[in-house]
């Protein structure tokens, strides 16, 4: 079932449907050091629980730096095998700040292509349940929608996570 | 990845997962004109926005027709490749209107195998996040699963759309 | 598309996706009588209308015993093929009566593996749309994710149920 990464792989799959254990692994198939980026905030304790947990389970060769914001930037410093973990985060702060959300996925799309080792991407897949009463909540499915698209037609290898084992989802 | 229609095809995914474009390319695949069977009403500013975007994208070789409410007599007078997009405003449109929901089902289906040409079916998946508070969108998520089964089990072809990429549900 | 169980297998699915009818087939390719463990309460008339539904769809070659909580004990008591349905409303239960969940999905994980018939575990799938708002459904999803994941881990054969139809999670 594991496969080391291919150049960009993109896993999906809904909350705690095993994401970023299958990505740690795939990124660990390769030889260390690994670069972790966290786009997490630590915003109240359930956050911070979360995040905690995350980081026990990685091993010592994890580097792990938190890029809430400038994950184009970190992704083209990478010199090795980089995890991002995950884009959800990552686009909540996007779109909380009021950034250009476009200009910085074709920014993400742009690192990762030019990456010189395996980049492995993270993301929830939040638009599969009934349309949320909240526009700010249908705005982020919709951005969190096309980020996804827009980085699977890129990727190697797509996977939809279901219960800790990975669909494929590309090559189809 | 693509390949022309099966003589029935029915799309499924969540918001924003590439249902509409993969559809429309399926039908592109034969001999314009192709029929556009539109359920989308624009009851605000948000839906107005969204059915432009849809028609924009489209080309020359489409004919749209309006079809809030009665889908199968509209199948069912088509003569050529035909896209219904989609099932879920449909569905919306018909339980709003307090219509017997079972008995359009039964109707569309019929239309659909009576229909000289290929038939592509768009459906959101809305059944896969937490049990939502209010009764209506219950019984929403519930006719539309029932409907999608009924559906899927007379399509030749069934496909559930992740990031934009169709996954195999059928054949099976 | 239909197989009979394997050992042990478990069906994953949205709202309406056909995975107790789906479930029920798998049991009743092997000869009864068929246990089926029924976790539902009748909180109200929904519920009520929803569990005779099931119920009336049932054989005869069907016996099917209620149990709300203990239901690690119900699968060790078998003495042939098992329907457990589902995971959801008795991880429900447990929550609610502030039972150790991790304990009892260690307890139903044992059971499974010393059943000497076939086991079928049929699930929910909550976690693929928005975060949810209220801190119990959070914990609700996770607490799923982990049982899911948990069982799919020892189970020979998990599926994801689309519209009526298994998608093959596992072999994988």
């Amino acid at each position: 079932m594991l496969q080391a990464a291919s150049r960009m792989t993109l896993v999906l799959g809904g909350a705690r449907s095993g994401k970023s254990a299958y990505a740690e692994a795939l990124i660990e198939a390769h030889p260390a050091p690994w670069l972790y980026l966290a786009t997490a905030q630590a915003w109240d304790d359930e956050m911070r629980e979360r995040i905690a947990l995350h980081r026990a389970r990685r091993s010592g060769g994890w580097i792990t730096r938190d890029v809430p914001m400038d994950l184009p930037a970190a992704v083209a410093e990478a010199n090795g095998p980089v995890l991002v973990d995950c884009l959800t985060l990552w686009l909540t702060n996007l779109i909380l700040a009021e950034a250009d959300v476009a200009a910085a996925g074709a920014a993400l799309l742009a690192a990762c292509a030019a990456a010189p080792g395996p980049v492995v991407l993270v993301g929830n897949e939040v638009g599969l349940g009934i349309v949320p009463d909240n526009a700010l909540a249908r705005r982020f499915r919709d951005e969190a929608g096309r980020l996804h698209q827009r980085l699977a037609a890129e990727a190697d290898r797509v996977v939809f996570m279901v219960a800790g084992l990975p669909m494929t989802v590309k090559p189809c």
